[in-house]
């Protein structure tokens, strides 16, 4: 049976380019990167430095504009987190999107019992945030919008750059949660004009287990974690050394690759989005179908469940996701698909299909070749498609 | 020249078996283990659970009490954190000593600007904390006492075991610090009464960036971070799998080598504290002598600072640690020499030197005639020190 992998928004192969980078620092460069007085540590702290301006490259930033975290989420509660507590003296009014990832989400509400108020902006049905929303939600108490670069469930590019004209303009300052981003398009954070932007190595083809928060010079934040020196007091703890260098290596390649990677992707969403329709009754794209991330595509059928047809797409050896590519805290319906107000009643979860930068045209034509018979058998297992096919009759 | 690092209690180098575990998950399984509804996804989260066990076999406890976490510092900061918050209905109190780690001390200052009182527990001046301290400490209103169970400066091992019995007994939940233990000694949670208990990969050859909480079944803890469901919630964000797999490997595999490794430090280090006073004048052990950790010496001398003795001895190609093994935040005096009762004035930071596995008896003679002529070095460009011969002549 053929298998492929269609789920990298959720995560991707490490780069071989990226872990033979990283071999040495597990077993011959072992130092602590804080232990600088001595020749290993030394060592590691050159690559660490090395690591800190690839990465910053990928961006347009500055290598002390970097602080390396573990996770993209933990990026994202260090920032909304860390710049609302640094920021409380001249406001403590928050706004961010309805759609979110988790890590924003939760961290928003739990500042909103801390005495916080926090704005939910609204979303269209392309999942596309309004600037102008933007404007008016800010108000002298503003000190924070957080809004996403692009969303991974339903692949929607964000209006980032317009929306961080206002806040620069307003004076608030705009973090932006690149973990979807980052890395696979462009993105300059002074086009953006974004004060701190979370991004993650999985993302790129780097490894797991490390991240980064980008956050403009001259900006306050407050660590979420006390302890060491390290990472400017602001991440404490050891650097996963071996990972930095990883990230380093793979932000580099993105870097280097990333308009090919485009122009490979773009062509295998496109066929899907142009024929898939056809093949398959009852069918409905989630997000914008042109601002969206070049390898995604999102979707949902009515009375097929989500999860179901993942499971089995996997039988067939497809493997996608269904609603938020992390594992929701609630096991509720996904709040992305509420937003762009599909109706909970006949969509019981969406499928997110996400290529790489190694999947073919053969990929995405067995894949349409497989999804309408998988669906055909979801269909048969499901009470309300029978309910609809004898509304039909009658 | 020859080379060596006597630098483990910082960190140690990865063991290739464990390297080689990892290898196949950063290019081949490469999952989410979030992702468990396709054949990537589950073949990771196999992987994890199986490590997870290997962590909790190494100190005898359940797999489902084990959180990983990234490093040492987060998972004492979310013990510290999340048990107090978890807690505080029952009361404010928490009880920890002088010498914990900067992530457990900064940690405890931090609450106390929330609301919480914090008892710090003197030690004396071998650095043992007295149990019968702990007892008389604690109140009706003590939810919580964090002890290290060895110091990483200084070599300690402190009694958990009795410390234990006296919290358990008063029902007051209990934390230990373990980085410098956990994987070097026993460690068994049961004998040691601990509800809680940090631990990191890079103590014992795992690979740095993954660390573990354990925590006892039915104790609560509010998780740091907010986001999705990874780690029960407790700890979201996704794995960082490779990580998990080596610090899986490397836990099994210090379970099964313990006896031996220790039976090969241990001499390293008594032939130090044996030979080491006789060669060089004006020298101070610091911690306990018996009562530490099997490949650790640590110690001060006399009008040498600490920090140009380690950069004296890296230019003779021997890597040590000068002060706390993390970076100190505030480049002030080791809060640990200061507790055991270290003059200031004479003593400008203590060397620790710490053996692994690989470190030979040859080693050790290098060392100690190479550190009396290093001394000597320091002591000729020190103006106390010339004070001080003076004040001899007269």
């Amino acid at each position: 049976m053929r298998k492929m992998y269609l789920d990298h928004v959720t995560s991707t192969p490490t780069d071989p380019r990226a872990v033979e980078e990283m071999l040495p620092f597990f077993t011959e460069h072992f130092g602590s990167p804080s232990s600088h007085l001595h020749a290993y540590g030394l060592r590691v702290k050159k690559a660490v430095d090395e690591s800190r301006a690839k990465v910053a490259d990928l961006i347009s930033a500055k290598p002390e504009e970097i602080i390396f975290t573990f996770t993209g989420s933990e990026s994202n509660n260090l920032a909304l987190r860390g710049l609302a507590l640094a920021n409380k003296g001249k406001g403590k009014h928050i706004i961010i999107s309805e759609i979110e990832h988790y890590s924003i989400l939760y961290t928003a509400r739990e500042l909103e019992k801390e005495g916080f108020r926090v704005s939910y902006l609204k979303v269209n049905k392309d999942g596309l945030v309004d600037p102008d929303d933007v404007a008016k939600a800010i108000s002298e108490e503003t000190i924070l919008v957080s809004i996403m670069h692009a969303n991974n469930e339903i692949g929607v590019i964000e209006p980032i750059q317009e929306i961080g004209r206002i806040t620069k303009e307003k004076g608030v300052i705009f973090h932006t949660d690149a973990v979807a981003t980052a890395g696979i398009i462009p993105v300059n954070i002074s086009e953006l004009s974004v004060d701190s932007l979370s991004m993650t190595s999985q993302s790129f083809y780097g490894p797991k287990g490390i991240a980064a928060l980008y956050l403009r010079e001259g900006v306050d934040i407050v660590s979420i974690l006390k302890g060491g020196a390290q990472e400017g007091g602001r991440r404490p703890g050891t650097d996963n050394v071996p990972g930095i260098v990883g990230m380093g290596k793979a932000a580099e390649l993105a870097r280097i690759e990333m308009k090919s990677r485009i122009e490979h992707l773009i062509p295998l969403r496109d066929k899907i989005i142009k024929e898939l329709p056809d093949r398959i009754r009852y069918f409905h794209f989630t997000g914008h179908l042109t601002k969206r991330l070049p390898g995604h595509v999102s979707f949902w059928i009515s009375f097929a469940e989500g999860e179901t047809l993942v499971l089995f797409l996997n039988y067939n050896g497809i493997a996608t996701a269904s609603g938020s590519a992390c594992s929701s805290p609630d096991l509720q319906a996904s709040h992305v698909l509420t937003a762009i107000g599909v109706p909970p009643d006949v969509c019981h979860g969406s499928i997110t299909v996400s290529f790489g930068k190694d999947n073919t045209m053969e990929d995405v034509d067995y894949f349409l070749d497989t999804l309408p018979k998988v669906v055909e058998r979801c269909w048969n297992m499901s009470p309300l498609y029978e309910d609809e096919l004898k509304k039909q009759k009658t």
